[in-house]
């Protein structure tokens, strides 16, 4: 079997069975079952020492005694247990074992030894491992999660390779937030057996997977993973949060998953000349899928700022500034555009402060033709408007126009998003939107649109500008 | 009169008129005085030459008919009738102005004129002028607001000044979010005649002021700001967000508000010299207002970071050092404590991994109680149990165990919270508490003892590494 077969039985097993299943509400074994059950589409065996049935399925004491075939085996056993349920799975023929329990190299030599043993028994019996000390993983397409504790995961273009099973709950939980759905994920966990390059591999082939996001502490095959990364950037981005780049992270990381994390400033350059989009923090792994899923790439680094607030575009320009992109000048026929679009007391200069609210969006068309411009960043409106106007204290003699005022708001801010669709499009320059800290409501029309076409607005401009800027990077090395 | 007898009257004035009352909700004019009308207190005179009543209210053509005295006025008519509105004032004996209107000294030469003539009329009248180009103000303890759109404002320690409206907005936005209140604020757009510098120095004074927020794109007398400074942040700390530090920020500056920004490298020199804390984003003035209000100050630089979880120690701990704070060796006796107290797979360094959820709160004793250690950074916990807890998915069978959990699991966080702020005060050391990215629901009893100790968790550990070496610098800062 080669690698790609191998992940296949990982992430859509014919048959699977739990090892540490429980009825016990405290054990993980209970969680990772109820979560199979749940989903269904395939033979589910529970196996349980002291229990003849288990969530209402019949037990099994050992898998060796399961009538069936198993693709994959589960183990939640704890540490001391693995070798015995191992050393069952050789002699059944599973396929692929994935070990959540931790205790093995990540806690010293003893462990690292019951860690070898548990990898000879596998290897002899031809059994690929994910972890030990992972979170379990899950195939959206296949809907089978052995990962517990997410919210609802929707199908979508995202897959997730990561070094930590907490930091991946919350990268999934962001990305939730934001309406972004996933094709696999896998927590890798001490990867004594396969390892974050394997992932990597098969997800780089995966039809289903077009963008890449990974969290490292420290990687076991640096050169090949380089290699994978310069053949797999150039069809699809490879997004990449990795931490132990100080001396107490790194010291952090090898307490952790046992991961040598390396020079920060090797990394940094092997990143840069593969391609891979680096980021600093976890909230920017999403940030970065948004702009990739919803922009063209930009062919310049030259960005027109338009604001209604002056404060917003002051911000917005130095943001922009921090991140190394350029504000150009406009030119004299965007100016006179302008002149004819905005009131006199517009800024004049790129950020354009268009002295107004409602002028923002129908003044856009002429910063995004101009020629000097690769790119807009948008500070305000895309659905804000609505959290202003609910703290509006009106006189009860009034107070029913503020529903008409709302609604007629929404209309107008759902045709701004259209149009600004419709110019990013034409004009194949990205279009960005950014709040000032104050979050685009969870519901209603317009957000269903924002989040359809991967342009909600991010909460600050500092963040607009440092995906932005990591859209640039990433289009220059793609162009070349 | 003294600056402080004027700015009294800017903040409880006994009288108020607004000129540019307006009936008509699309106006600025109809929702200050809606505001002003909802919160009462004070005689009200809308000023509207073309209406007898103005939402309920007889008014007057001109301010000079009013009645009584004004002590306060308020100008939204547009720019070109400023003039003439101050002239009424200054006959009228108003003492105070506040100048909604853009359209002045930041839109170029013929504003400034304007500006000039406006401000010459006011010195005449003895009148000072807040704004033009501002947004209004409030003062809590006399629950009077001229700035609307804001969330509803309680009151609180925090005091802002901010040069630009809708930068403030979400300022306060921002506050509120997170339970602070306010003192006082005030938006002081072009400052042509009241500067930055005199509302400081009047909350230097004010009582019910704790911390002063300020928004900064260009300071008129940057002399006096630092000695100001200088003197106030002994008593009391001032967090400041300078923007224009960039090219297009510092033009964006001057077109927003006419602000000189001036030399950052001078800026910030000048702000660390008189222990003024700068911050780089809106939302860090929050950040560090919780810190300032819930923590003592710091002895020293060296933080302990305890996590249950791998991946979040690593990321907290190049959080701290990125921040140049310092993460020391555990004591050999804090080790033996923590060996009695955790699973032995507990990482055995600084960062402290425990191994487990349930462990973090019932070993944080020993790790503040360790002589290296002047701080505690904590990753999880603080109620967000609750929110993986919904996402579990539950056989109908045990379904009702759900509630008992999560009953469970808040009275033993709501003991955990108050046994951190137990040790915070016994040791005098901060104990700052982070999230990976998912929120602190925001309700429920955790929430509002979070709350109301000033310790709701930072959404990221970077975030809390930021706020804490705020607190570090300004800790070294007043104890010289």
């Amino acid at each position: 079997m080669n690698l790609r077969q191998q992940l296949d039985y990982l992430f859509n097993p014919g048959s699977v069975a739990l090892i540490g299943a429980s009825n016990n509400l405290a054990k993980w074994g209970f969680h990772v079952l109820s979560l199979i059950i749940a989903k269904g589409g395939r033979p589910i065996y529970p196996i349980n020492k002291n229990e003849d049935e288990v969530q209402g399925l019949k037990a099994y004491p050992s898998v060796g005694q399961v009538p069936g075939p198993v693709d994959l085996a589960v183990i939640t056993v704890p540490f001391s247990e693995v070798p015995a349920a191992m050393r069952d799975c050789a002699r059944k023929g599973v396929k692929v074992a994935v070990v959540i329990p931790g205790g093995f190299a990540e806690t010293g030599s003893e462990g690292a030894r019951t860690q070898r043993e548990v990898m000879e028994i596998a290897r002899q019996g031809g059994i690929r491992v994910v972890g030990p000390n992972g979170m379990g993983h899950f195939n959206t397409s296949a809907d089978f999660f052995t990962v517990p504790y997410l919210p609802p995961v929707k199908k979508g273009p995202l897959a997730l390779i990561a070094q930590s099973g907490n930091t991946s709950q919350s990268i999934v939980y962001l990305a939730c937030e934001m309406g972004l759905g996933f094709s696999k994920y896998v927590s890798s966990g001490n990867e004594a057996d396969l390892h974050f390059e394997d992932y990597m591999e098969y997800l780089g082939q995966d039809e289903e997977t077009k963008i890449i996001l990974g969290y490292i502490e420290g990687l076991k095959e640096g050169r090949r993973f380089f290699e994978l990364a310069k053949e797999i950037t150039r069809k699809k981005p490879v997004v990449i949060m990795k931490a132990g780049r100080t001396v107490a992270g790194a010291r952090a990381a090898w307490s952790h998953t046992a991961a040598l994390a390396g020079s920060d400033v090797v990394s940094e350059a092997a990143f840069r000349q593969s391609g891979v989009i680096r980021v600093e923090e976890v909230n920017e792994l999403i940030d970065v899928a948004l702009v990739l899923l919803g922009q063209p790439l930009p062919r310049g680094r030259r960005v027109g700022v338009l604001s209604a607030g002056g404060g917003a575009a002051v911000i917005a320009a130095d943001a922009l500034m921090g991140q190394r992109l350029e504000l150009p000048q406009l030119s004299q026929t965007t100016i006179k555009k302008l002149d004819s679009l905005l009131p006199p007391r517009w800024s004049h200069v790129n950020p354009v402060e268009t002295g107004g609210d409602p002028f923002s969006y129908s003044c856009l068309w002429a910063l995004i033709e101009d020629e000097n411009v690769d790119a807009a960043l948008v500070i305000g409106g895309g659905g804000v408007t609505g959290s202003y106007a609910k703290w509006v204290s009106l006189p009860s003699s009034v107070s029913g126009q503020i529903d008409q005022w709302l609604e007629d708001a929404e209309v107008s801010e759902l045709d701004d998003v259209d149009e600004s669709v419709e110019l990013m499009k034409k004009y194949q320059k990205p279009i960005i939107f950014a709040n000032m800290g104050v979050p685009t409501p969870r519901r209603g029309k317009i957000y269903e649109k924002l989040q359809q076409k991967y342009i909600i607005p991010f909460l600050t401009p500092e963040r607009a500008a440092k995906a932005l800027a990591h859209l640039v990077q990433y289009s220059e090395y793609v162009r070349g």
